[in-house]
């Protein structure tokens, strides 16, 4: 028997996709799509769904997934910039009644696997900076996942020291001993580069994505996954069983 | 006690480098330098070695590393091209002797790092390319790495089919539905790139050596691991802890 | 007064986003959509446009030119794949009327501008090769722009032979001394490197599309430039001045 | 007959590999070696050389051109870091002797390319950041060639404000509205992107340095140039035909 998928914010450029992405899955089943003007607790009855994607906002997720939860469902959350306090609540909530969950704040499976990557290099090369490349309207720097990526790598020590900028901010942000580099330059989506080096050699993680395309097999995934939890976990990692175990 | 250590073939260029590298590592001891008009038997017993670092020729390995093994002492070869024969005689001989030792065809941690990403995204991309560039003196192509890495991708399917060039070769050297692109250019000493699509998103590991500095790190680390080995193992791998454990 | 405009084929992906640009122009004015159920003669001559646009299909280019000049109208040419017979059947009839036109295989600015760059450094630096990403739906490899891009080069001489190829198509497609790899993957959309090396340094020009967004400025200023030529040219680098003072 | 060549500092690390580059040259010929404990008058006037080639020191560079010039010599100037006071002075005195003269900051004729392209393309792009990658021995940031790149760019408009960070120093060192991001990564030798961008698409010019050899063929070039030049230019690009003639 299909899965069957309730999606939440079904009209926006996430939800559009995320859609045609369960339509196209022979093994799910798309059995409502919830918007703005919707009682979601009515629907989510009505549906009888095994999971709900959440694409709406992040202010709405604590609330979307206790609603979920109670009504018998599987919250997937696939918002980011979600507070500490609205993680533990859905955490929290999942854990009373033995309900699987996950909140996905970047569904793009090769986003997870170049943090993996970057990880692993960091047990061996000292050294690191992050380049991380977006579209012009994007408001802050450093990204958020390149502040993550920094926070992930081990036994990197600082470099040449920031006091030898001739003109400010040449160097960098640094962040936990990694400078990150932020571009923000019209015709690039989404791109980070995690440079590495150790003398005579480099060793570069470039993880580029052009379009929301990307994220639809990680949320997938999760939909698959949430089936088999009775918790709820933070990040798609948690998922991808060969991160977790021996990859030789 | 500092380790003591024997270089053979300490003229070259890999080995003028090794005997530096090890003079300036506090916990080693360079104990003796034999070149080819030196007899290694008597060296070895003379300079007592704990270790014998061989970089001299991959015919010459499996004889050295005997005459190592028989004088009490840890053979570290770091020659490529060694036949399959050559590295079972090896295996072989300190299996008998219950001897560590290990043959390193690339003393690069930014290589064998490079690898096992390769092979950890290979489980989540459905699809690889491999570009090699090197040095123009380089006569075959695809390099010797290439070809390894390619065997390492796992899930890998062929993608566009080479029949639709209309210059043969435009599609590269298909190996184990990888296609390798080799190329040779003079300004660039050895560098890979494997590159992983999805829809939507890539994702690279880039690879850069562009000085024989670069193979220290890994030669040290041979040297200090041969130590702990009661046998004898083939490729850096074997020696760097989290490549066999749980990455997190 | 603005510049009227007329788009051929305006329900295409392309078609769409050109009126979309040439709305938001305020120099100009569209003032018709032509598709395929609608009579182009007569559209022509209600609209009295003083350019038209087609984007329709490269068998259609010479018929649409011919009505487009006859009906006083300067054709801006936007298709690819023209046969040699096709492009001079237009610009004879331009010719005949004194009449402005530009056939633009590739709207794109920065394509045009990589292909000029590419030829600047040919003429110092003796060796290159081509590396070229596109989507898998692509059928045919090496693409058209790697080609045109390989003929540019001047002074370029042929490096390390194929016939040291292990597995065949390792050094790429050779055309006119110049490999070039085609890589065919899901999650790029068109890139071009152009790697060119000396001995102690590489240069390299990289061009990568993400979105039809990149072939309007360059559409706008076609349809500016053909206005002040009384012939037909072929391709972008005619109506940009910087590149028509000889840059060898 | 061959061109007579002094090589001023001759053991230093530029100084060896000019010498080398000379001999290797049949079109040349080194008549002299001078260095600290020499004096340089005098071997002016034994060697009678056509050309004296100075690798020594900024600070030496107005002395020993004047000495150069009044023997009757050429001088090529290959130091970088002089004052403007010691160019003009230089400058003067060719001048005066109606004598021919270079001052090289930067031989390599990839550097030279690669601004020149960059040139070409920001009269087209309106965005551009620089990255530039040296070694981890690099005191000061960012680069000279960077900062020169920078200036060398034309319709440049400031992007994304820095104003957005929320670690100082994301965006980078800003100079002429373009902001430059300086990497001091080990196993990186001199390196310098730049990226330009426009809605859907990107173009980036990649200079990668990785030996001193990179330097020759420029060396040798200044040394033919300045026989045919009657005043002292600054700078490789006035030496190359084609980027003489206006690309602008």
């Amino acid at each position: 028997m299909p899965l069957s998928i309730l999606v939440i914010g079904s009209r926006g450029r996430m939800g559009q996709l995320a859609c045609q992405a369960i339509d196209a899955d022979p093994s799910m089943q798309l059995v409502g799509r919830v918007d703005k003007d919707d009682d979601l607790a009515q629907c989510l009855k009505q549906s009888q769904a095994d999971v709900a994607v959440d694409l709406t906002h992040a202010k709405l997720a604590a609330t979307h997934a206790e609603l979920i939860i109670d009504a018998g469902c599987r919250p997937v959350i696939g918002t980011s910039g979600l507070t500490e306090q609205s993680v533990r609540a859905i955490q929290d909530h999942c854990m009373q009644q033995h309900r699987g969950g996950i909140i996905v704040p970047n569904f793009s499976l090769g986003a997870v696997l170049a943090m993996q990557c970057a990880k692993l290099i960091s047990q061996h090369f000292q050294h690191a900076e992050i380049i991380e490349y977006h579209h012009a309207e994007k408001q802050d720097s450093p990204s958020g996942t390149a502040i993550k990526t920094a926070e992930m790598l081990q036994n990197v020590v600082e470099y040449a020291p920031p006091h030898s900028e001739t003109i400010n901010g040449a160097r960098g942000a640094v962040h936990q001993n990694v400078p990150i580099h932020s571009l923000r330059v019209p015709g690039i989506a989404a791109k980070q580069d995690v440079v590495f080096g150790h003398p005579g050699e480099s060793l570069t993680i470039s993880h580029n994505v052009i379009d929301r395309q990307a994220y639809m097999p990680g949320l997938l995934l999760a939909c698959r996954a949430v089936m088999n939890l009775n918790e709820c976990v933070y990040g798609l990692e948690h998922i991808l069983p060969d991160l977790q175990a021996p990859s030789n």
